[in-house]
């Protein structure tokens, strides 16, 4: 575990509704400082208290409410060597790119820089090997970089299931085909997000570009990352074994915590019982826990035996939703076998992501 | 269609949550007369108004108000030919029987005999041939029955999902796997049903038996009718082509219309495009409709362009309830085609369905 | 009743929450024809399908789909009489004033007119005598209007409990004080209104300017037109007897219909008996029903005796909303008599207003 | 504060709503150690775990979880001192009067003996100084009770209102009359209690007794304890000045959390203004705050300067929900002044209530 300095973290986008997540956390973080707040223009100079619209649950900590907030520039974030991004989309391209430029490492929950090949998509319990593509990414800049790096996380309906596909993977082998089904809570779209005429008493069965998100993400977190001809690092994209997925992604009236039914087809023969399945899950532990990150689950997945868990409001909140919860292992008469995840997609499905990626890159010597 | 005599008819369990429907529907029907309403010996020699918690949007047809309700039994429903049965699983099976043993033509919503292999199980949009068993049921009994005999409906979530699944068979040819995640609503578990703590911001992943029922029920509804050596007929389960079901059963908090997500593969290699789907779903006609049965829909199935669509407080309500919704047929990763469908579960999930099965048995000729 | 000819009408801000449900209401009128829609710059030129994001249970109009939406500027809507203003609040203002001046009669559910003291604030099935002041509102312009005027409806809280109190004034006399708690429908607040992650599992105690609103518009629609000493007219605000109303609103997670918890004392000593008052809520008919008003309700206030009822899931499409609900009528141990009304916000509570109050000009010859 | 010996407790109910709150609570307590847990003979015998059907959105605390339940007698609970009881209404009765005669501290969350003359009703942040009557109660036991005697604490939705009625009491005197307005959650109702069907998209504007309880109870607990001629102490149910109070109780789609309108008048002219009511609120502290038991809220009264606050969802969980929540202090047209009170009703509402009735008399040695 890392024993050591303080060391000093901003927030990008911290009115938004990711943002006021990142604050909750790392205002009770034992070594990351909240130090520099960023937000767009029309939030800057004013304090916290008076910038946000607050919607959590938690009080705003009170360190943080009187904390001017700064625009989104490198400059504003002097003293400070890791920023989270909890931007939005339409702007954090180009910010993520100059806090990069200008040395920070850059742990963001936005999709746009997931598909670039040099940076990583990184679900802290599956697939903290691909830290091993920072070296490249700094080396891509002219001059090289030295300290600075973006990592991802991936979006929260993909990091709920990957991460007992990881777990499945590691014990059988290679899965070929995965269907997911998802019921996503209103907290995934944001604030003000989806209008309450939308949803209440209803299903919505679409979510604009979610289920390509998941079919390709899956691919790139659960792939490894191989070496080309020419020295350079690839993500192979589960390269090894073809594995295909199919998405279909619903909006559903719940607050927070997305369930999703997964059914799974292996390349081996004959497939792991439904036994097999919960002990393989129930044993799987991440290097984030290994490793001591402070925010990684002790419990990476909860395997539930109850046949009616897990349910959203009553489990999302297991160790502060940083596992994932599986329950209803079974047969599948046209897969193999099939179950249930539930994952906090406020929590693990997004800032808790986040910050155990940063917690993983201190521990592993990276920042 | 039938243009001639009214016909009387009654309803078993008219004070629960499917009898309050049936009333609801027979009320304003061209040619059933409600006649008798039986219900539990609490209930009965109360006039209707005093037995009944009605739970229905629409008041209580005036004409039913102060009819007094029965007992159970053959005796008194003299002067009816049908009866409708919206009884509890608990006490259907022999009171069923009874009815049918009395010469009434039984039309019911309760699983109790869905498996009996005499008693055909009919969703009026797809297997109205499944009357031709009929006969073979009457002349079992000792002695055989002139004009009794029982026919069931299906569970609501299969019914959804055997409407298009029937569509696209008779356009392509036989399925071979299927997969079907299903959001189904509260009323689908009746009344009191699922208590309010439970589904509140929440989403249980579990109805207890559901899925069997969807897995076996669509087995025998799109297989057809065979004939033994020994010259009995029997259900042959979809035999001509080994059918694959997976089911995945989810409560959500929505009032009325189960979203089901369906992915199924094809066996005719290469499988139809989704839009070659779409064609198909919408040229879909059923008997019910072709043969004039008033409560038949005219659209068997609305297939939607938009994006977001079907939803469930939006569309269930489409022609009374009585057809289905499909919507976002596209290409599936895994399987062939997925699509997503939405049906009323009280409507053509329930009474609406019993119902239409007695129009098409009065059509028919068989009453 | 109206017996003659039919009368061309049009809609401001047809795409809108209010204009969608204008039309659903005027496509089925028996002597209004929707003649021309209106809406913003960006939906001027388009077919109404694909400038509208429609949100209603009932699918758009077939007459409607194609029809081109016109700018809302009174060259535009040539060729009818009547325009019926859904249009927000920002722009209501001018825009009816324009239609007012090019001799249309404007019947308008914005806010904007409602404090205007020449402009009738009338709830149709109060206070159809209001009219009486548009005489004095064309001859107030310069020149005169011969046909045009603009009549606004009630804000959707203040439209259900005046009805009931208005029934009683004329039954027992002069209300004095007046307490009302709301729980109102996120209808109410358009679309997209109040955001889910507002209104899931909770209630917000406050709706902006929505107290202050129906404090003052109750005085105004339940006071009189009296004459002050330069002959002009004047709303006199309930001067008989001043009339003291406090109101608390809140947003419940209900789709439709604004459930409200009134109490009243009566200057009268001592004040009618709780089965007085139900016996007056239940014999009050409104002007428009006696005049025979197509869309007005044949009760106007449908008095409930079962102790949990009025419920706005099984009360509000009663008459399709064009009455209110009252029940609960008891005693209160601070004022007088206590109750609880229901009213359909978007239907008596908005659309269905202002469509009975252009029946009642038409009926009284103003039109 | 208390500073010394572990005291067991048991708990009468242990299986139901209040009674699993209570565990929860009891699991961490300082100073009361879970000893016994008691059911329905259904119940006893087995492990807790498998007793249970657990709602709580904390897992099961280990200790408990294999603790063996018993029969609710006291020679079950030897070895425990307090006994909390969550039992149901009808069974509570005869039960808590068998434990305290045979000499335990029952604190009852039931309403059986809130109306007994001798047993006092305890808000334990308003009336700790009712427990002045526990020695008159002991004392007409034959033979007298030395340690043995039944608290009860009050129903939930009058719990809310009257502790910030007795901070405004405190300050500016007598209240005369008060009307409150309620929004209850539906943890208030139990399990299974309030079907869903009942609530989705729905307000129920009736609670069976609720009412009456929350204008009786209200009495006794704003009252004080005087001394009749005889010598026998007496609840003088606000008898210095006529208190009238007018409850009208709603069920709203809430899971925990109940919001109240409220509207209070002084006996005092001129009555306090806006701005000290809200100091009068925020300054209130309780005895049991004083006293330093260890389950009392440091803000007794919370005291929200947003226009929109309090909100059930964001604020019952405060203090855990130990203490209540006002906002919207302002002045009403009819009385004096309105405000929203949002209390959590299974904490402060129920099992805390009980809780801190005990520290309270722990501390002050009548146990």
């Amino acid at each position: 575990m890392h024993e050591g300095r303080k060391i000093n973290v901003g927030v990008l986008g911290a009115t938004g509704t990711v943002g006021q997540r990142f604050i909750a956390l790392l205002s009770e973080h034992p070594f990351f400082v909240l130090h520099t707040l960023g937000a767009s223009q029309r939030s800057a100079g004013k304090p916290y208290i008076s910038a946000v619209n607050w919607k959590q649950t938690k009080y705003i900590p009170a360190a943080v409410r009187e904390m001017v907030v700064q625009e989104c520039r490198p400059e504003c974030f002097r003293g400070c060597e890791i920023v989270f991004s909890g931007l939005d989309a339409d702007v954090a391209g180009p910010i993520e790119e100059a806090f990069r430029k200008s040395e920070f490492a850059v742990f963001s929950n936005a999709k746009n820089h997931r598909r670039d090949p040099n940076v990583p998509l990184i679900v802290p319990l599956v697939n903290a090997s691909h830290f091993s593509m920072i070296q490249q990414q700094r080396a891509l800049h002219n001059p090289p970089l030295h300290k600075g790096f973006i990592v991802t996380n991936a979006n929260c309906s993909t990091t709920g299931v990957v991460i007992p596909l990881a777990a499945l993977e590691k014990a059988f082998g290679p899965i070929e085909s995965c269907m997911i089904m998802t019921m996503q809570a209103i907290s995934g779209a944001g604030y003000p997000g989806v209008p309450s005429l939308d949803i209440v008493d209803n299903v919505v069965p679409y979510i604009g570009g979610e289920e390509e998100k998941m079919e390709w993400e899956t691919l790139k977190i659960l792939g490894g990352v191989t070496e080309g001809e020419d020295g350079r690092k690839v993500f192979d994209m589960h390269a090894r074994q073809p594995l295909r997925v199919s998405a279909q992604c619903n909006r559903v009236p719940v607050i927070e915590g997305h369930t999703e039914c997964v059914s799974v087809r292996f390349a081996r023969r004959p497939p792991p019982s439904p036994q097999q399945v919960r002990e393989a899950l129930q044993a799987y532990t991440s290097d984030a826990w290994t490793m001591s990150c402070p925010s990684a689950p002790r419990h990476t997945i909860f395997v539930h035996e109850e046949a009616d868990r897990p349910q959203p409001r009553l489990d999302r909140d297991y160790q502060s939703g940083a596992g994932v919860n599986v329950g209803r292992v079974r047969q599948c008469p046209v897969l193999d076998i099939k179950f249930v995840v539930l994952a906090n997609n406020v929590a693990i499905g997004a800032a808790t992501s986040s910050i155990v990626n940063a917690e993983l890159a201190v521990c592993k010597g990276i920042i």
